[in-house]
Protein backbone atom coordinates (compact mmCIF):
# COMPACT_ATOMS: atom_id res chain seq x y z
CA UNK A 1 0.00 0.00 0.00
CA UNK A 2 0.98 3.51 -0.49
CA UNK A 3 0.39 7.13 -0.82
CA UNK A 4 0.17 9.22 -3.39
CA UNK A 5 -0.21 13.05 -4.14
CA UNK A 6 -1.84 14.40 -7.27
CA UNK A 7 -1.39 17.32 -8.05
CA UNK A 8 -4.37 18.47 -9.99
CA UNK A 9 -5.25 21.13 -13.31
CA UNK A 10 -8.92 22.28 -14.21
CA UNK A 11 -10.93 24.42 -16.34
CA UNK A 12 -13.79 24.72 -13.56
CA UNK A 13 -16.47 26.20 -15.96
CA UNK A 14 -18.15 22.55 -16.29
CA UNK A 15 -18.03 21.38 -13.03
CA UNK A 16 -19.93 21.93 -10.01
CA UNK A 17 -16.13 22.40 -7.57
CA UNK A 18 -14.65 19.79 -6.51
CA UNK A 19 -16.52 18.15 -3.63
CA UNK A 20 -18.59 15.37 -4.73
CA UNK A 21 -22.41 16.48 -4.61
CA UNK A 22 -26.12 15.09 -5.57
CA UNK A 23 -26.51 17.71 -8.28
CA UNK A 24 -23.87 18.02 -10.74
CA UNK A 25 -20.53 16.40 -11.82
CA UNK A 26 -17.56 17.38 -9.63
CA UNK A 27 -13.90 17.23 -10.38
CA UNK A 28 -13.94 14.87 -7.35
CA UNK A 29 -16.12 12.44 -8.53
CA UNK A 30 -14.45 12.74 -12.10
CA UNK A 31 -11.14 11.95 -10.60
CA UNK A 32 -12.62 8.77 -8.28
CA UNK A 33 -13.77 7.53 -10.85
CA UNK A 34 -10.95 7.32 -13.69
CA UNK A 35 -8.36 6.64 -10.64
CA UNK A 36 -10.70 3.43 -10.06
CA UNK A 37 -10.71 2.19 -13.55
CA UNK A 38 -7.49 2.55 -14.03
CA UNK A 39 -5.40 0.93 -10.70
CA UNK A 40 -8.42 -1.53 -11.16
CA UNK A 41 -9.52 -1.14 -7.04
CA UNK A 42 -11.68 1.38 -5.38
CA UNK A 43 -9.92 4.61 -4.82
CA UNK A 44 -11.39 7.43 -2.99
CA UNK A 45 -9.32 10.75 -2.75
CA UNK A 46 -8.73 13.75 0.09
CA UNK A 47 -8.64 16.81 -2.03
CA UNK A 48 -6.41 20.28 -0.06
CA UNK A 49 -9.37 22.46 -1.33
CA UNK A 50 -12.75 22.20 -1.98
CA UNK A 51 -12.90 25.09 -4.27
CA UNK A 52 -16.35 26.34 -5.37
CA UNK A 53 -18.16 25.63 -8.82
CA UNK A 54 -16.53 27.77 -11.88
CA UNK A 55 -13.52 27.95 -10.27
CA UNK A 56 -10.08 26.89 -11.33
CA UNK A 57 -6.82 25.33 -9.94
CA UNK A 58 -3.49 25.15 -11.84
CA UNK A 59 -2.42 23.40 -8.47
CA UNK A 60 -5.16 21.88 -6.37
CA UNK A 61 -3.64 19.00 -4.33
CA UNK A 62 -5.29 15.27 -3.55
CA UNK A 63 -3.84 12.09 -2.19
CA UNK A 64 -5.25 9.19 -2.24
CA UNK A 65 -4.25 5.08 -1.12
CA UNK A 66 -3.45 2.21 -3.42
CA UNK A 67 -2.09 -1.12 -3.30
CA UNK A 68 -1.42 -0.78 -7.37
CA UNK A 69 2.48 -1.90 -8.58
CA UNK A 70 2.14 1.31 -11.14
CA UNK A 71 4.55 3.58 -9.81
CA UNK A 72 3.57 6.91 -8.30
CA UNK A 73 5.46 8.78 -10.93
CA UNK A 74 3.68 7.34 -13.98
CA UNK A 75 0.07 7.56 -12.96
CA UNK A 76 -0.06 11.62 -13.91
CA UNK A 77 0.88 10.61 -17.65
CA UNK A 78 -1.62 7.55 -17.39
CA UNK A 79 -4.45 9.55 -15.75
CA UNK A 80 -4.50 12.21 -17.69
CA UNK A 81 -4.36 9.79 -21.29
CA UNK A 82 -8.34 9.13 -19.63
CA UNK A 83 -9.39 12.23 -18.24
CA UNK A 84 -11.37 14.63 -19.64
CA UNK A 85 -9.49 17.73 -21.36
CA UNK A 86 -10.85 19.82 -18.71
CA UNK A 87 -8.77 18.61 -16.04
CA UNK A 88 -5.12 17.15 -16.43
CA UNK A 89 -2.47 15.94 -13.66
CA UNK A 90 0.61 18.07 -13.38
CA UNK A 91 2.55 15.84 -11.02
CA UNK A 92 1.64 12.44 -9.38
CA UNK A 93 4.60 11.55 -6.68
CA UNK A 94 5.15 8.75 -3.66
CA UNK A 95 4.53 10.49 0.14
CA UNK A 96 4.49 9.48 3.68
CA UNK A 97 1.54 7.17 4.67
CA UNK A 98 0.04 9.80 6.99
CA UNK A 99 0.31 12.80 5.26
CA UNK A 100 -2.55 14.32 4.55
CA UNK A 101 -3.29 17.46 2.58
CA UNK A 102 -5.87 19.64 5.10
CA UNK A 103 -4.01 18.67 8.30
CA UNK A 104 -0.64 19.94 7.53
CA UNK A 105 0.94 23.12 7.01
CA UNK A 106 0.55 25.01 4.19
CA UNK A 107 0.89 27.84 2.08
CA UNK A 108 -1.83 28.73 -0.74
CA UNK A 109 -1.97 30.81 -3.31
CA UNK A 110 -4.59 32.02 -5.30
CA UNK A 111 -5.29 34.69 -8.52
CA UNK A 112 -7.97 36.50 -8.88
CA UNK A 113 -8.19 38.32 -12.51
CA UNK A 114 -10.22 41.21 -13.34
CA UNK A 115 -10.52 42.48 -17.54
CA UNK A 116 -11.08 45.78 -16.88
CA UNK A 117 -11.58 47.98 -20.12
CA UNK A 118 -14.44 48.95 -22.29
CA UNK A 119 -15.49 45.85 -23.45
CA UNK A 120 -15.71 42.22 -22.63
CA UNK A 121 -13.08 39.67 -24.65
CA UNK A 122 -14.77 36.68 -25.24
CA UNK A 123 -11.67 34.65 -25.26
CA UNK A 124 -11.13 35.34 -21.58
CA UNK A 125 -14.99 35.31 -20.42
CA UNK A 126 -14.72 31.98 -18.36
CA UNK A 127 -11.03 33.29 -17.11
CA UNK A 128 -11.88 36.72 -15.68
CA UNK A 129 -14.05 39.13 -14.68
CA UNK A 130 -14.86 41.93 -16.55
CA UNK A 131 -14.93 44.88 -15.08
CA UNK A 132 -16.17 48.60 -17.35
CA UNK A 133 -14.95 51.19 -14.60
CA UNK A 134 -12.17 52.10 -13.99
CA UNK A 135 -10.23 51.22 -10.82
CA UNK A 136 -7.70 53.28 -8.74
CA UNK A 137 -4.85 50.55 -7.85
CA UNK A 138 -3.14 52.84 -5.27
CA UNK A 139 -6.00 52.34 -3.33
CA UNK A 140 -6.50 48.50 -3.78
CA UNK A 141 -3.00 47.54 -2.77
CA UNK A 142 -3.19 50.50 -0.04
CA UNK A 143 -6.10 48.37 1.46
CA UNK A 144 -4.77 45.10 0.73
CA UNK A 145 -2.15 46.06 3.28
CA UNK A 146 -4.29 45.87 5.90
CA UNK A 147 -5.65 42.49 5.03
CA UNK A 148 -1.79 41.23 5.94
CA UNK A 149 -0.87 39.05 8.33
CA UNK A 150 -3.01 37.29 11.50
CA UNK A 151 -6.63 38.78 11.63
CA UNK A 152 -9.82 37.37 12.47
CA UNK A 153 -11.73 37.10 8.69
CA UNK A 154 -15.40 37.20 9.70
CA UNK A 155 -16.29 39.98 7.81
CA UNK A 156 -14.96 38.53 4.97
CA UNK A 157 -16.61 35.01 4.93
CA UNK A 158 -19.53 33.57 4.48
CA UNK A 159 -20.18 31.67 7.78
CA UNK A 160 -20.41 27.74 8.13
CA UNK A 161 -21.97 26.75 11.23
CA UNK A 162 -19.12 24.36 11.46
CA UNK A 163 -15.96 26.57 11.19
CA UNK A 164 -15.74 27.93 14.80
CA UNK A 165 -12.21 29.89 14.20
CA UNK A 166 -12.29 32.32 11.89
CA UNK A 167 -8.65 33.76 12.40
CA UNK A 168 -5.99 33.12 9.20
CA UNK A 169 -2.68 34.32 8.28
CA UNK A 170 -2.14 36.36 5.22
CA UNK A 171 1.26 36.22 3.69
CA UNK A 172 1.12 38.50 0.68
CA UNK A 173 -1.70 40.52 -1.19
CA UNK A 174 0.25 41.45 -4.57
CA UNK A 175 -1.95 43.38 -7.51
CA UNK A 176 -0.39 42.89 -10.84
CA UNK A 177 -1.57 45.12 -13.63
CA UNK A 178 -0.66 43.93 -17.53
CA UNK A 179 -2.17 46.37 -20.19
CA UNK A 180 -6.01 45.85 -19.55
CA UNK A 181 -5.76 42.59 -17.05
CA UNK A 182 -5.43 43.07 -13.22
CA UNK A 183 -4.08 40.45 -11.09
CA UNK A 184 -4.96 39.92 -7.22
CA UNK A 185 -2.42 37.17 -6.09
CA UNK A 186 -3.10 36.34 -2.16
CA UNK A 187 -1.35 34.07 -0.49
CA UNK A 188 -1.61 32.57 2.86
CA UNK A 189 -2.23 29.36 5.16
CA UNK A 190 -5.78 28.83 4.42
CA UNK A 191 -8.85 30.96 3.23
CA UNK A 192 -12.56 30.44 5.00
CA UNK A 193 -15.52 30.05 2.66
CA UNK A 194 -15.82 32.72 0.22
CA UNK A 195 -13.09 34.59 1.43
CA UNK A 196 -10.57 35.28 -1.55
CA UNK A 197 -13.90 36.52 -3.51
CA UNK A 198 -15.52 38.53 -0.87
CA UNK A 199 -12.34 40.47 -0.56
CA UNK A 200 -12.17 41.01 -4.13
CA UNK A 201 -15.69 42.08 -4.20
CA UNK A 202 -14.75 44.70 -0.87
CA UNK A 203 -11.04 45.82 -3.22
CA UNK A 204 -13.72 46.60 -6.09
CA UNK A 205 -15.76 48.77 -4.15
CA UNK A 206 -12.60 50.31 -2.78
CA UNK A 207 -10.76 50.43 -6.05
CA UNK A 208 -13.96 52.54 -7.64
CA UNK A 209 -13.96 54.85 -4.63
CA UNK A 210 -16.93 53.74 -2.89
CA UNK A 211 -15.27 53.09 -0.21
CA UNK A 212 -11.78 54.48 1.39
CA UNK A 213 -8.61 52.04 1.37
CA UNK A 214 -9.03 52.34 5.21
CA UNK A 215 -12.24 51.11 5.50
CA UNK A 216 -11.01 47.61 4.99
CA UNK A 217 -9.05 47.94 8.35
CA UNK A 218 -12.46 49.14 10.10
CA UNK A 219 -14.50 46.25 8.22
CA UNK A 220 -11.95 43.61 9.86
CA UNK A 221 -12.80 44.99 13.59
CA UNK A 222 -16.48 45.07 12.84
CA UNK A 223 -16.76 41.06 12.14
CA UNK A 224 -19.86 41.47 10.25
CA UNK A 225 -20.54 39.99 6.79
CA UNK A 226 -22.81 42.72 5.70
CA UNK A 227 -20.41 45.66 5.93
CA UNK A 228 -18.20 44.25 3.21
CA UNK A 229 -18.29 44.27 -0.36
CA UNK A 230 -20.46 41.34 -2.87
CA UNK A 231 -18.77 37.81 -3.49
CA UNK A 232 -17.08 38.21 -7.05
CA UNK A 233 -17.92 35.59 -9.02
CA UNK A 234 -16.53 32.24 -9.25
CA UNK A 235 -14.58 32.50 -12.90
CA UNK A 236 -12.65 34.59 -11.89
CA UNK A 237 -10.53 32.65 -9.90
CA UNK A 238 -7.84 30.16 -9.68
CA UNK A 239 -5.94 27.89 -7.17
CA UNK A 240 -2.14 28.27 -8.20
CA UNK A 241 -0.65 26.42 -5.75
CA UNK A 242 -0.61 24.43 -2.65
CA UNK A 243 2.57 24.29 -0.58
CA UNK A 244 3.75 21.96 1.98
CA UNK A 245 6.60 23.72 3.91
CA UNK A 246 6.88 20.58 6.07
CA UNK A 247 7.39 18.22 3.49
CA UNK A 248 9.52 20.26 1.55
CA UNK A 249 12.31 19.80 4.18
CA UNK A 250 12.63 16.13 3.50
CA UNK B 1 -28.11 55.24 -45.59
CA UNK B 2 -24.79 55.04 -43.69
CA UNK B 3 -22.32 52.49 -43.98
CA UNK B 4 -21.32 51.32 -40.40
CA UNK B 5 -18.03 49.26 -39.84
CA UNK B 6 -17.72 46.81 -36.78
CA UNK B 7 -14.77 45.45 -34.92
CA UNK B 8 -15.45 42.12 -33.77
CA UNK B 9 -13.96 39.62 -30.88
CA UNK B 10 -15.38 36.14 -30.75
CA UNK B 11 -14.38 32.60 -29.23
CA UNK B 12 -14.07 30.42 -31.92
CA UNK B 13 -14.45 27.24 -30.14
CA UNK B 14 -17.93 26.58 -30.45
CA UNK B 15 -18.41 28.16 -33.99
CA UNK B 16 -18.07 26.62 -37.63
CA UNK B 17 -15.67 30.07 -38.50
CA UNK B 18 -16.63 33.51 -40.02
CA UNK B 19 -18.37 32.39 -43.53
CA UNK B 20 -22.14 31.11 -43.58
CA UNK B 21 -22.46 27.36 -44.67
CA UNK B 22 -24.87 24.59 -44.41
CA UNK B 23 -23.42 22.29 -41.49
CA UNK B 24 -23.08 24.69 -38.77
CA UNK B 25 -23.46 27.89 -36.57
CA UNK B 26 -21.10 30.96 -38.24
CA UNK B 27 -20.04 34.11 -36.50
CA UNK B 28 -21.33 35.78 -40.02
CA UNK B 29 -24.61 34.20 -39.21
CA UNK B 30 -24.81 34.86 -35.82
CA UNK B 31 -24.23 38.65 -36.24
CA UNK B 32 -26.56 39.58 -39.11
CA UNK B 33 -29.42 37.90 -37.19
CA UNK B 34 -28.96 40.14 -34.42
CA UNK B 35 -28.21 43.39 -36.53
CA UNK B 36 -31.18 42.52 -38.08
CA UNK B 37 -33.39 42.17 -35.36
CA UNK B 38 -32.01 45.05 -33.23
CA UNK B 39 -31.95 47.34 -36.60
CA UNK B 40 -35.50 46.14 -37.67
CA UNK B 41 -34.14 45.60 -41.63
CA UNK B 42 -32.56 42.55 -43.16
CA UNK B 43 -28.65 43.29 -42.68
CA UNK B 44 -26.00 41.38 -44.73
CA UNK B 45 -22.66 42.15 -43.38
CA UNK B 46 -19.39 42.03 -45.48
CA UNK B 47 -15.90 40.38 -43.48
CA UNK B 48 -12.79 41.24 -43.52
CA UNK B 49 -11.32 38.03 -42.81
CA UNK B 50 -13.29 34.31 -43.23
CA UNK B 51 -11.83 32.41 -40.46
CA UNK B 52 -11.97 28.70 -40.00
CA UNK B 53 -13.67 26.76 -37.17
CA UNK B 54 -12.16 27.61 -33.84
CA UNK B 55 -10.04 30.20 -34.58
CA UNK B 56 -10.48 33.33 -32.40
CA UNK B 57 -10.57 36.85 -33.22
CA UNK B 58 -9.75 40.30 -31.30
CA UNK B 59 -10.46 42.63 -34.19
CA UNK B 60 -11.99 41.14 -37.10
CA UNK B 61 -13.79 43.73 -39.35
CA UNK B 62 -17.26 43.82 -40.89
CA UNK B 63 -19.19 46.49 -42.38
CA UNK B 64 -22.77 46.91 -42.85
CA UNK B 65 -25.09 49.53 -44.81
CA UNK B 66 -28.21 50.48 -42.95
CA UNK B 67 -31.24 53.04 -43.11
CA UNK B 68 -31.80 53.11 -39.37
CA UNK B 69 -31.33 56.18 -37.32
CA UNK B 70 -29.38 54.69 -34.35
CA UNK B 71 -25.96 56.06 -34.24
CA UNK B 72 -23.36 54.22 -35.12
CA UNK B 73 -21.41 54.67 -32.38
CA UNK B 74 -24.03 53.02 -30.13
CA UNK B 75 -24.79 49.68 -32.21
CA UNK B 76 -22.15 48.14 -30.47
CA UNK B 77 -23.12 48.73 -26.77
CA UNK B 78 -26.80 47.71 -27.95
CA UNK B 79 -25.67 44.54 -30.09
CA UNK B 80 -23.51 43.49 -27.30
CA UNK B 81 -26.55 43.07 -25.24
CA UNK B 82 -28.34 40.64 -27.95
CA UNK B 83 -24.97 38.77 -28.89
CA UNK B 84 -24.16 35.03 -27.34
CA UNK B 85 -20.89 35.81 -24.42
CA UNK B 86 -18.82 34.04 -26.64
CA UNK B 87 -19.23 37.08 -29.34
CA UNK B 88 -18.34 41.00 -28.44
CA UNK B 89 -18.08 43.68 -30.79
CA UNK B 90 -15.34 46.40 -29.43
CA UNK B 91 -16.29 49.14 -31.44
CA UNK B 92 -18.79 50.69 -33.82
CA UNK B 93 -18.33 53.63 -36.16
CA UNK B 94 -19.75 55.32 -39.59
CA UNK B 95 -17.09 54.74 -42.65
CA UNK B 96 -16.99 56.01 -45.86
CA UNK B 97 -20.12 54.62 -48.31
CA UNK B 98 -17.43 52.39 -50.51
CA UNK B 99 -15.45 51.08 -47.87
CA UNK B 100 -14.86 48.23 -48.37
CA UNK B 101 -12.49 45.79 -45.56
CA UNK B 102 -11.26 43.07 -48.10
CA UNK B 103 -10.60 45.42 -51.08
CA UNK B 104 -8.53 48.34 -49.41
CA UNK B 105 -4.59 48.16 -48.32
CA UNK B 106 -4.67 46.11 -45.24
CA UNK B 107 -2.55 45.28 -42.16
CA UNK B 108 -3.32 42.29 -40.52
CA UNK B 109 -2.21 40.22 -37.38
CA UNK B 110 -2.35 37.39 -36.22
CA UNK B 111 -1.14 35.30 -33.24
CA UNK B 112 -0.46 31.67 -32.85
CA UNK B 113 -0.17 30.93 -29.26
CA UNK B 114 2.09 27.39 -28.45
CA UNK B 115 1.83 26.04 -24.62
CA UNK B 116 5.15 24.64 -23.95
CA UNK B 117 5.23 22.47 -21.14
CA UNK B 118 4.90 18.70 -19.62
CA UNK B 119 1.39 18.67 -19.13
CA UNK B 120 -1.28 20.86 -20.23
CA UNK B 121 -3.28 23.36 -19.00
CA UNK B 122 -6.50 22.97 -18.89
CA UNK B 123 -7.61 26.35 -18.54
CA UNK B 124 -5.72 27.05 -21.94
CA UNK B 125 -6.16 23.99 -23.77
CA UNK B 126 -9.21 26.12 -26.32
CA UNK B 127 -6.39 29.24 -26.82
CA UNK B 128 -3.21 27.52 -27.12
CA UNK B 129 -1.54 24.56 -29.25
CA UNK B 130 -0.02 22.62 -26.25
CA UNK B 131 3.32 21.22 -27.41
CA UNK B 132 5.37 18.80 -25.34
CA UNK B 133 8.46 18.78 -26.92
CA UNK B 134 11.54 21.59 -26.46
CA UNK B 135 11.63 24.35 -28.74
CA UNK B 136 14.97 25.95 -29.86
CA UNK B 137 13.40 29.48 -30.55
CA UNK B 138 16.38 30.79 -32.07
CA UNK B 139 15.85 28.62 -34.74
CA UNK B 140 12.35 29.06 -35.34
CA UNK B 141 13.30 33.03 -35.48
CA UNK B 142 16.29 32.37 -37.97
CA UNK B 143 13.66 30.63 -39.74
CA UNK B 144 11.04 33.13 -39.99
CA UNK B 145 13.44 35.76 -41.03
CA UNK B 146 13.51 33.98 -44.36
CA UNK B 147 9.37 34.24 -44.46
CA UNK B 148 9.70 38.90 -44.15
CA UNK B 149 8.98 40.69 -47.58
CA UNK B 150 7.20 40.11 -50.45
CA UNK B 151 7.42 36.11 -51.42
CA UNK B 152 5.39 33.55 -53.56
CA UNK B 153 3.74 31.41 -50.28
CA UNK B 154 2.81 29.00 -52.63
CA UNK B 155 4.28 26.35 -50.46
CA UNK B 156 2.95 27.15 -46.91
CA UNK B 157 -0.76 27.13 -48.60
CA UNK B 158 -3.49 24.99 -49.17
CA UNK B 159 -4.75 25.79 -52.51
CA UNK B 160 -7.45 27.73 -53.45
CA UNK B 161 -8.61 26.61 -57.33
CA UNK B 162 -10.05 30.44 -57.41
CA UNK B 163 -7.15 31.60 -56.18
CA UNK B 164 -4.28 32.12 -58.83
CA UNK B 165 -1.89 35.01 -57.30
CA UNK B 166 0.10 33.44 -54.21
CA UNK B 167 2.06 36.36 -53.60
CA UNK B 168 1.95 38.12 -50.43
CA UNK B 169 4.11 40.22 -47.88
CA UNK B 170 5.03 39.51 -44.74
CA UNK B 171 6.45 42.86 -42.71
CA UNK B 172 6.92 41.00 -39.48
CA UNK B 173 7.56 37.75 -37.37
CA UNK B 174 8.01 38.14 -33.57
CA UNK B 175 8.43 35.49 -31.54
CA UNK B 176 8.11 35.93 -27.61
CA UNK B 177 8.24 33.84 -25.20
CA UNK B 178 7.12 34.59 -21.85
CA UNK B 179 6.76 31.68 -19.23
CA UNK B 180 5.61 28.77 -20.66
CA UNK B 181 3.52 30.67 -23.36
CA UNK B 182 5.31 31.22 -26.99
CA UNK B 183 3.90 33.60 -29.07
CA UNK B 184 4.50 33.77 -33.08
CA UNK B 185 3.10 37.24 -34.06
CA UNK B 186 2.51 37.24 -37.64
CA UNK B 187 2.12 41.16 -39.70
CA UNK B 188 1.39 40.85 -43.03
CA UNK B 189 -0.76 42.58 -46.06
CA UNK B 190 -2.76 39.43 -46.04
CA UNK B 191 -2.13 35.58 -45.80
CA UNK B 192 -3.49 32.83 -47.72
CA UNK B 193 -5.77 30.05 -46.67
CA UNK B 194 -4.11 28.18 -43.95
CA UNK B 195 -1.44 30.34 -44.37
CA UNK B 196 -0.66 31.07 -40.76
CA UNK B 197 -1.07 27.64 -39.42
CA UNK B 198 1.11 25.96 -42.14
CA UNK B 199 3.80 28.27 -41.00
CA UNK B 200 3.25 27.27 -37.64
CA UNK B 201 3.46 24.13 -38.52
CA UNK B 202 6.51 24.27 -40.84
CA UNK B 203 8.49 26.67 -37.41
CA UNK B 204 7.75 23.45 -34.99
CA UNK B 205 9.71 21.43 -37.13
CA UNK B 206 12.21 23.61 -37.50
CA UNK B 207 12.50 24.39 -34.05
CA UNK B 208 12.57 20.65 -32.81
CA UNK B 209 15.41 20.10 -35.10
CA UNK B 210 13.37 17.85 -37.95
CA UNK B 211 14.39 20.82 -40.30
CA UNK B 212 17.59 23.46 -40.19
CA UNK B 213 16.48 27.07 -40.25
CA UNK B 214 17.59 27.44 -43.89
CA UNK B 215 14.95 24.83 -45.06
CA UNK B 216 12.14 27.63 -44.71
CA UNK B 217 14.01 29.52 -47.46
CA UNK B 218 14.51 26.44 -49.85
CA UNK B 219 10.86 25.51 -49.31
CA UNK B 220 10.05 28.96 -50.45
CA UNK B 221 11.58 28.33 -53.48
CA UNK B 222 10.26 24.94 -53.79
CA UNK B 223 6.40 26.14 -54.48
CA UNK B 224 5.49 23.04 -53.24
CA UNK B 225 2.32 22.48 -49.91
CA UNK B 226 4.11 18.72 -49.51
CA UNK B 227 7.35 20.13 -48.42
CA UNK B 228 6.05 22.18 -45.96
CA UNK B 229 5.14 21.19 -41.87
CA UNK B 230 1.44 20.30 -41.14
CA UNK B 231 -1.28 22.44 -40.61
CA UNK B 232 -1.13 23.36 -36.89
CA UNK B 233 -4.53 23.22 -34.95
CA UNK B 234 -7.04 26.18 -35.28
CA UNK B 235 -7.70 26.65 -31.46
CA UNK B 236 -3.88 28.10 -31.15
CA UNK B 237 -4.85 30.83 -34.00
CA UNK B 238 -6.28 34.47 -32.90
CA UNK B 239 -6.85 37.46 -35.83
CA UNK B 240 -5.51 40.10 -33.13
CA UNK B 241 -6.16 43.27 -35.35
CA UNK B 242 -6.85 45.06 -38.79
CA UNK B 243 -5.71 48.08 -39.94
CA UNK B 244 -6.26 50.26 -42.55
CA UNK B 245 -3.53 52.54 -43.19
CA UNK B 246 -5.32 54.64 -45.70
CA UNK B 247 -8.40 55.42 -44.16
CA UNK B 248 -6.45 56.17 -41.00
CA UNK B 249 -4.85 59.19 -43.21
CA UNK B 250 -8.85 60.78 -43.25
Amino acid sequence: MKRVKLTVAYDGTNYHGWQIQPNGVTIEEVLNHHLSELLREPIKIIGASRTDAGVHARGNVAVFDTSARMPAEKISYALNTRLPADIRIQDSREVRPDFHPRFCETVKTYEYCILNRKFPDPTRRLYALFYYYPLDLEKMRQAAGYLVGEHDFKSLCTQKPEVENTVRTIYSVDIIKEDDLIRIRICGNGFLYNMIRIIVGTLLRIGSGYYEPEYMKELLELKNRQAAGETAPPQGLTLVEIRYPEEEKL
